[in-house]
């Protein structure tokens, strides 16, 4: 075991705090990666509030993390010291179900294990996530990160972007369709990102006129301001695919009268109350609505060399660790364009 | 225009009486069908009570019609003065749009025209369905109807029958897959029969001990007995496909958990009341929640063909019509094996 610094919440209503707490030195098939960047996302803050009811506290929360390999097991070949590399959402799962065994280890069936939060096969205790010096990882959990991106900016694909690709890539959204997004904060700016890059027409639903101007700049052939109730109604019947991004109560019928016959509407936004669903929304054609969650470590991979080729990373504003309090009032208000990363530099030594 | 007689309820809260009213006579593409049965669908009790508020009165229900062509259109080859014909939910489309050309008239986009209390082009009025003595139809949407099985039977495959048929092909459920219904009815004890047909593992969900018997007569292979809340928890990620045939509040939360990965739960019931649908439900194994309404015209073909093939038909109990009033009451307690049809014959004169 080794010392680690990190910043943790004690309690459902404490702010976020430094913290110092041990972690496992690297096994034969692991490796500790340096933390460079954290991505803030709004699971961090679910979870440092205990807001899912499942929090152990202390937690220390980040799932994504990039950041420099400084020790490498004696069985790794896939990473060497001092190359990039980066954690998701996932630092474990059964390797052996049906789900694992394709590569979708985001629904291994006897459960994954989360980067925090998650009971740790190692310790006993809790995962600890990537608001902390470094962590350590099975190589099979860690990702190769492209050299020719901007590396902070780089970290939030691994949850925003992952969660938003995955979707599109599992309904072949691509040239010929016309793809909505709903909502533009997080996940949705990395939704119209990938929607475009492969080659849809894009449509970008938000509740604010003044987020226009983003969404064209982030790939939106068009934007669709919905406080205008009569807003939706010239495109009924018009979508192929729908990735709805919204975290709050909102009016899913609404958006499933919008898609074609046989047309599917994801949810990758995971709003607190169900929702409800009329079924004529659904039986009128044939539509579906669906759910998303992250991606694989394979599916992850590939993302990241699509955002390499193709120059993609989230919009960032980057905040220094002791920022993050305020960082989550600021979140809860969408006041942030589009991604929170902490510089990890900034976190205090032990 | 000739003189017709029927059964017609004059306001939402009158009984259905005899009642006569003028029909068109056949033009060069439509045949005259004598009909011989009816079935009775829910659909009917909820036009005929004003349910969907929608009602224009006269009503006329009945879309699971089966009779004898009596007259033939001049421009009409598919059928002879003498054969069996069939009419189900749908009278008429736009026959144009991307969803009539591929013969999913029931997802046509302008608008279908249902077999009764829906615009008529040809008489301005309402259509009048199958509670009468004779029906009018462009010969495109009328079936032609098995000879092999037993008639009466067959009528409720017009709508109980290819409700459920095609969304069991439309997703493929065939051998090695589980498949669940939900709900044993008009729909879903045609729904355990195609499934159970289509060679899948099949398991049927009731809310009642006593049907138990009669599902694994239907073909269910298991029969689950929903009172019991942990009833549900051995078949979480067990099911491939799941046909939800209620058409009441439930929990479709339950159901949804009963998936594997990338399974869908489809609605053929349609509850009044949208139900609640946590994202939890969809997120965790990419499953999706769909509805299918009815079929198009070459599918109802098609399921005929297959219902002649394999002996399948409805199990019904047979009413004349004075007893429609009577038998409506009974359905509303679920107290029919499993579709009322309506001998025809009994219908008075005028």
């Amino acid at each position: 075991m080794f010392i680690c610094t990190g910043y943790a919440a004690q309690s459902a209503d404490a702010p976020l705090a430094p913290y110092t707490f041990e972690r496992r030195d690297p096994g034969p098939t692991d490796i500790e990666i340096e933390i460079l960047y954290c991505g803030v996302c709004h699971s961090d803050l679910h979870t440092n509030r205990n807001e899912w009811h499942n929090s152990v506290y202390p937690t220390i929360t980040g799932h994504e993390v990039v950041g420099r390999v400084s020790r490498v097991g004696s069985a790794v070949t896939k990473f060497k010291e001092g190359d990039l590399a980066g954690v998701g959402c996932l630092v474990d799962s059964c390797r052996t179900c049906e789900n694992c065994a394709v590569g979708l280890e985001q629904y291994c069936i006897p459960g994954a294990t989360g980067t925090y939060n998650s009971p740790d096969k190692h310790t006993g205790k809790m995962t600890y996530g990537g608001y902390s010096k470094a962590i350590v990882v099975d190589d099979y959990f860690a990702l190769k990160i492209p050299t020719n991106l901007d590396l902070a900016a780089v970290a939030p694909l691994l949850c925003a972007g992952i969660t938003t690709y995955s979707p599109l890539r599992h309904w072949k959204v691509g040239p010929g369709q016309t793809v909505g997004v709903v909502g533009l904060g997080g996940l949705g700016h990395m939704g119209v990102k990938f929607a475009r890059a492969f080659g849809a027409h894009v449509v970008l639903f938000t509740t604010s006129e003044s987020k226009r101007a983003d969404g064209e700049r982030l790939g939106a052939h068009e934007v669709v301001v919905t406080r205008d109730p009569d807003a939706l109604k010239p495109w009924a019947g018009k979508f192929d695919f729908i990735l709805d991004c919204v975290s709050a109560d909102h009016n899913i019928n609404a958006y499933l009268n919008l898609l074609r016959r046989d047309g599917t509407l994801c949810l990758v936004g995971a709003p607190e109350n169900p929702q409800p669903i009329a079924a004529f929304s659904l039986l009128g054609g044939r539509h579906s609505l669906a759910g998303s969650g992250i991606g694989g470590l394979p599916e992850t991979q590939e993302m990241l060399d699509f955002c390499a080729e193709h120059g993609i990373t989230s919009d960032i504003e980057m905040i220094s660790i002791d920022q993050i309090n305020t960082a989550y009032e600021r979140m809860l208000k969408s006041d942030v364009k589009y991604r929170f990363v902490i510089d990890m530099a900034t976190l205090p030594a032990a």
